[in-house]
C-alpha cells in the first residue's frame, strides 16, 4: 500500500468550459504492477470515500472503506493485481477541491470555496485518466466501483471504451433521478442555513476539518438514504435511549441516537464545501451528457460491462440499472446483469461484501 | 360552515404525566346536527392540517384541505352529516400550542414555547373527545382522517370504543416506523439549527408567522416523504430551471425550484416551535401505548374499524395498514381494509380523492 500524490500542470478542460490549472490527484496503490502493465484494476470510489480503499495505516483505528473486497487473495486480489484507487477532483482526501489554495494567491482569500468550479462525474474519470497516462497504463484490466464510484465506471466505459478490458459499475444507475435530486438539495440547504458556514467564508485549516453542525445533519439525512426500512426495523426498531426522557421534547429513540453519533463522526473527515461540490456531481450526474440519448452513449463502449445491483437499494432503483443492460442488449455489446438479492439497502455494495464478493472475483479472474 | 372556539378550564390530563390548564380548541362545523345528534362525522386532520377542512372563507385563495372530500352532496354529504373538524392540540391553528400565553403570565416570557408539554396522539384525541362531550355528542356517526388523521381515528377507536358507529382510519399506520421517525428527526435538527429560531426564543407575533428558513428546508424534506419517486418522475424528471445557470453550483433542477416554493409557503402558515411538537406526536405515535400488544389495543374496538390504503405510499408501507386487519380478523371484529392503487405517494388521500371519494361515500351512507 502507497500513497501519492501527482500534481498536473496542464490545464484540465472541465465539462463546464471552465479550466483547473494547476490540479493535484492524490491515489494509492497496492500490488504491484507487471512489466506489460496489463494487471491494473481501477477502484472507484463513491460520495464520501476517498483513495484509501483497503488497508490500515499505523495511525488509523479504522481499515479503508473496501478492506473486505480488496487485498491479498480478497476478491480483488493484490497478489495478482495492482490496484488504483484515486481520489476524485472535488473531495477533500487530498485531489484539488474547493478547500485547495488557488496557484498563486496568498492567504486566506486564496482558497477556491466558491470560486471552484462545478465539476461533473465526466470531469472526475477524465481527470483519473490522465492520471492513468502519466503512469503509462494505457489499458487498465477492469473499472469496478459502486454508487457514484460505478456512476464513474460507466463513464469510464463511454468516454474511453478502449481504456479496459472490462467495466464493474455496482449499485448505481445512469442518471441520478429526481428523488436523489431532491435530497441533494435538502442537503445543501442545510449545509447553507448553518451560520458556521458564513456562506463558505469558514476558516480553512489543513491540520483539521470545522466539524459544523450543519453538515453533520446532512448526513443524518444522507444516512436515510443508504439503509431500506428492513435494515433500520433490524437495528433499530422503535426502541428509545434508556437514558432519555420519553417525553422530554429532545429525547431520543435509538435511531436518533445513531444519526447524532454518525453526523457527527462524519464531520471529522469530511468538509462541508466539498460535500457541496459531489453531490451536486451527483445531481447532474447524466451518462448521456453530450449524447443524444443513452443508446447513443452506450453504443460508445467496447469492453464487456458488468452490472452489479441491489434487489433492496432504494437509492437506485435496479430497474434503472436494468435500463442500462436492455439498452446493452438491444445493441449487441457484451453485458451481464447481477442481482443480489439483499433488503439492507444502498449502503449493501459497502457492507455485504460476503454475498457479491465471489462473483466479482469469478468476474475479475475470467476477464479475456 | 361556522368557526368556533371553545375555552376548557378543566385540566386536560396528558399521557404525560403534566397537565394542560385552562387550554383552548379551535374547530369548524358544516351542515346541521339532527334533533338526536346522531349525525356528526368526525374528520380528524393531518401532522399540517387544521380545523378548516373544506369550503372557502372570503378573505381565501385556496378551499380547506379536503374539500373534494367534504361539502354538499360530497362523498361526506354537509346535506346529510353534520361534519366537525377540531385543530390538534399543539398545532397553530388556534388550539392550545407552544405559541399559547401560558395562563396568567404577561408579556413575551409568558409563551409556553418549549415550557409546552410533550403531547400524544392519544392526548389530541382525548381533548376532542372533552370538546365532544361538551357538545353533547355521546355518539358519533363516523370517525374518518388521513395520516396523522388517520392515527387520530384508531386511537379513537381504541381509546373510545363507543364513542362512533364506524372508525375509518386512511394512510396510516399503528406506530410510526423508524424511517418516519428518522425523517422527523432530521427535521428538528434544521429547524433548530437556524440561527433566526433562537432556540425557539423568536418574537411570537400572533399576526404573523416569522417564516423561517429552517422551517422552510424542513418542509422540503417533509415534501419529499409526502409524493413517489413515480410522481417526481412525472412532475419533474431531470428537467432544469431554463433562467438557471447548468453550471452554476446553485442552479436548479425544476424539483429544486418547486422545493424552494414549497418550502418557502409553508412557513408563511406554519410555525416552527409547533411543527417540532407535531412531529415528535407523530414518531412517538404507537396506538398500543398503555397496552401489552396490538392485539390488547385492537380488542378494545367495538365499532367497524374501515382501513384505506395506498399501494403506493412510502410513507406509510400498506403491510403496516394490513398488520391491523389481520389482528382484527383474528379478532373476530368487524373490519375492512380497501385498497387504493396509486403510485403517487402518501399524498395520494388528498391529491386523489376521485380514485377512492366514491368508496368512502357507500361505506358513510352504510353505516348502521
Amino acid at each position: 500500500m502507497q500513497t501519492h500524490t501527482k500534481i498536473f500542470t496542464n490545464p484540465l478542460y472541465l465539462t463546464s468550459g471552465r479550466i483547473l490549472e494547476p490540479y493535484q490527484i492524490i491515489y494509492e496503490t497496492y500490488g504491484t504492477l507487471n512489466d506489460d502493465k496489463s494487471n491494473a484494476i481501477l477502484i472507484t470510489h463513491a460520495l464520501t470515500g476517498s483513495h484509501h480503499c483497503a488497508g490500515r495505516y499505523e495511525h488509523e483505528k479504522k481499515v479503508g472503506w473496501w478492506d473486505n473486497m480488496v487485498g491479498d487473495h480478497k476478491p480483488i486480489d493484490t497478489t495478482k493485481y495492482f490496484v488504483i484507487c484515486a481520489n476524485v477532483i472535488g473531495s477533500c482526501y487530498g485531489s484539488t477541491s474547493p478547500i485547495s489554495p488557488i496557484y498563486g494567491s496568498f492567504g486566506d482569500n486564496g482558497y477556491y470555496r466558491f470560486k471552484f468550479p462545478v465539476i461533473t462525474i465526466q470531469d472526475m474519470v477524465k481527470a483519473i485518466r490522465i492520471l492513468l497516462n502519466s503512469l503509462e497504463i494505457s489499458c487498465l484490466y477492469a473499472v469496478i466501483g459502486g454508487s457514484m464510484g460505478g456512476m464513474q465506471a460507466l463513464s469510464f466505459a463511454i468516454l474511453y471504451p478502449k481504456s479496459a478490458r472490462a467495466f464493474i459499475p455496482i449499485a448505481m444507475s445512469y442518471s441520478s433521478n429526481p428523488q436523489v435530486i431532491m435530497i441533494n438539495k435538502v442537503m445543501r440547504e442545510i449545509v447553507m442555513l448553518d451560520s458556521d458556514f458564513k456562506g463558505g467564508n469558514y476558516a480553512i485549516n489543513s491540520g483539521e476539518l470545522p466539524a459544523f453542525k450543519g453538515l453533520q445533519i446532512a448526513r443524518m439525512l444522507g444516512f436515510s438514504q443508504y439503509i431500506s426500512l428492513a435494515t433500520m426495523q433490524k437495528k433499530f426498531a422503535r426502541n428509545y435511549v434508556g437514558t432519555d426522557g420519553a417525553f422530554d421534547l429532545l429525547g431520543r429513540f435509538e435511531i436518533e441516537r445513531y444519526l447524532d453519533y454518525n453526523g457527527a463522526n462524519f464531520t471529522k473527515y469530511f468538509d462541508p464545501l466539498c460535500y457541496l461540490y459531489l453531490i451536486r456531481a451527483l445531481s447532474m450526474y447524466d451518462a448521456t451528457l453530450g449524447f443524444d440519448n443513452l443508446e447513443n452513449a452506450l453504443k460508445k463502449i467496447k469492453s464487456p460491462l458488468h452490472l452489479i445491483g441491489f434487489s433492496g437499494d432504494n437509492m437506485f432503483p435496479i430497474n434503472e440499472m436494468l435500463e442500462i443492460k436492455k439498452c446493452m442488449d438491444m445493441l449487441n455489446i457484451p453485458c451481464t446483469f447481477y442481482e443480489v438479492q439483499s433488503d439492507y439497502g444502498h449502503d449493501s455494495f459497502l457492507v455485504e461484501v460476503e454475498k457479491y464478493g465471489e462473483y466479482v472475483k469469478d468476474l475479475i479472474d475470467n476477464i479475456k
